[in-house]
């Protein structure tokens, strides 16, 4: 395969990051079509973004192009079904911006469809394409320090405007940021099933503000996630293995590093081996484009690996199947129930 | 107040430590009795630690040894509450190893009694006599960084050993272990009563093996906990505030660094100014002698904590008040029951 020619819906901040991080990839890629609610809008996209050569459209343009081999879609998540189903519909392939969907029921909509459709189809968990997250899941499979025994995230954001606390759009910050976390936990434990899921946290107008997940898998293994939208803390993850374990301290969602603790000693605590492993990707700091959201430049390794998805075949990602989409939705949607967070979509 | 005159109750890892961190204190202290089980046990603990010119006891003749100034009670958890209790029928004051005691109940009769015989009582949360709980304290009251919003701690183990998954003993991993947790984000939070408490978390033979406990305190701030007796997972506490966030990364209990980061943006989460403080306390590395806990030189504070108490003729502590250690046991207590953990001593 050539070139990859990209089809974008939606012209907001995470698809100007999308369209410009593809300019750093290995493989060839080309935005060759822009839908926006207006062609005007979508016309200042690809100005501002320098998408020489592609076409503006309404959304239902995009689709319409003969010329789009994949459709990325970056539209706000109350609309990621509708033209999800809809692009399938037009025979193209798509990579949507997660949350895919509010709940089990709209997730399993797009997946029956794609496969139905015999269509490629990603949920965009781009961290999965990072390179810590490959270094990781090495590390892990050859159990460079034993079993997995424990994941711990945290996520949480000072989100300003209350148009991310609306469960009518079904947003709040358990789909829009603890889905990152409970995205790793499945991650590092391979998308088992957990035997018990447990959610606390704080609600207001039935919708969350900030939780925690616990999520039981067999043989007394753990993950348990923090997430909130009301204030700034720690974005890291923890996994934790028999005989050390390994730390992405900062933006684990999107990381640069890994450090390596080897325990040699439980009492004294003190005995560690540290090592730190980094993947800084050409450096972001030098880094010709402003991004607008922390490391979006790693988008890169996403469009990338979508290629090679679609240039082998393939239907599904390695990194984000169907069936590991739906698991990570079933989990969200178990741990609204608890929180008591109902959307809008939950009553259709 | 020339010397502080010691009797130390149990003869066990951590009185070891207690004694030897005494000569580092900046204030003077002796050790001038020690008991154990046995006098010949006590005998090899003052020889052990050259505890020149003390005398050796059951634990009895300690109390009856009108040299002693102050007893420290090193013995086991569930001992605590019959020798704190016998140690001021003798009239002397205590400082006590935490747990005090597994329950309210038991508590709230030491504290009862050490007040009705007039006499200085202190749970031994040796953290908050640390220069970096000091700094935390600073740092919070003139509000650095603006208000407090959230504190995290995760403190778990891989203890080896069923005898601290005891519940006949009023021994497991929340009352050995948890309570730092609670204590770090009571500290935090000036011994403020939560307006909710929730506690999850896995149990076995009634007894927790690991759990999570969230504090909701007034305004939408609140603790995110995080302990377990099963894995060796960060030990870490991080105090989120409006404008930035302070991090103890390693052994948060008895910490010798703050990093404090200070939000510059909240979108891109990158914009941060880092500044690391550190309290090495003249290098636990060059310490001459060896400790059996990561940190335990920093008992010395705790020393210097109690003869300052004493000499000012104080009966509480600022840093451990009898309503604050009343406070945090309620809190286990609270989380206990939900985790379906039941002591022998709560059947009393």
């Amino acid at each position: 395969m050539a070139e990859l020619k990209w089809g974008v819906l939606g012209c907001g901040l995470i698809s100007e990051d999308f369209v410009r991080a593809m300019r750093q990839c290995q493989h060839k890629h080309k935005v060759v079509a822009a839908g926006a609610s207006s062609t005007q809008r979508a016309q200042q996209f690809v100005d501002k973004c320098e998408l020489t050569g592609a076409k503006v459209y309404d959304y239902e343009g995009v689709l319409n192009d003969p010329n789009v081999d994949v459709v990325y879609i970056g539209l706000m998540n109350h609309q990621h079904k509708e033209w999800c189903l809809k692009a399938f519909d037009h025979g193209k392939p798509v990579l949507c911006e997660k949350p895919l969907a509010p709940n089990y029921k709209g997730a399993k909509e797009i997946v029956d469809k794609a496969k139905e459709k015999k269509l490629f189809f990603m949920e965009a968990f781009w961290s999965r394409c990072f390179p810590a997250y490959k270094f990781l899941r090495e590390e892990i499979d050859k159990q460079a320090m034993g079993p997995v025994k424990s994941v711990f995230a945290n996520f949480g954001l000072d989100i300003l405007g209350e148009n991310r606390f609306n469960a009518d759009l079904g947003a709040s910050p358990l789909n829009d940021i603890g889905v990152y976390t409970v995205s790793f936990a499945q991650w590092i434990f391979r998308n088992e099933k957990p035997e018990k899921i447990t959610a606390t946290g704080k609600t207001v107008n039935q919708c969350d503000r900030w939780g925690t997940i616990t999520l039981e898998y067999s043989g007394d293994r753990k993950a348990i996630l923090i997430f909130g939208g009301v204030d700034f803390t720690p974005i890291d993850g923890r996994v934790t293995c028999e005989r050390g374990r390994y730390d992405l301290p900062e933006n684990f969602y999107c990381p640069t590093r890994v450090i390596r603790y080897e325990n040699k000693g439980v009492i004294r605590c003190n005995q560690r081996k540290i090592e730190k492993v980094d993947f800084n990707f050409d450096n972001f700091e030098n880094d010709k484009v402003e991004y607008n959201f922390m490391n979006d430049s790693g988008l890169r390794y996403e469009a990338d690996h979508v290629y090679e998805c679609l240039r082998d075949g393939k239907l599904e990602s390695s990194n984000a199947s169907h069936e590991d989409t739906l698991r990570i939705v079933q989990i969200t949607d178990e741990a609204r129930r608890q929180l008591g967070v109902v959307y809008s979509q939950d009553k259709e």
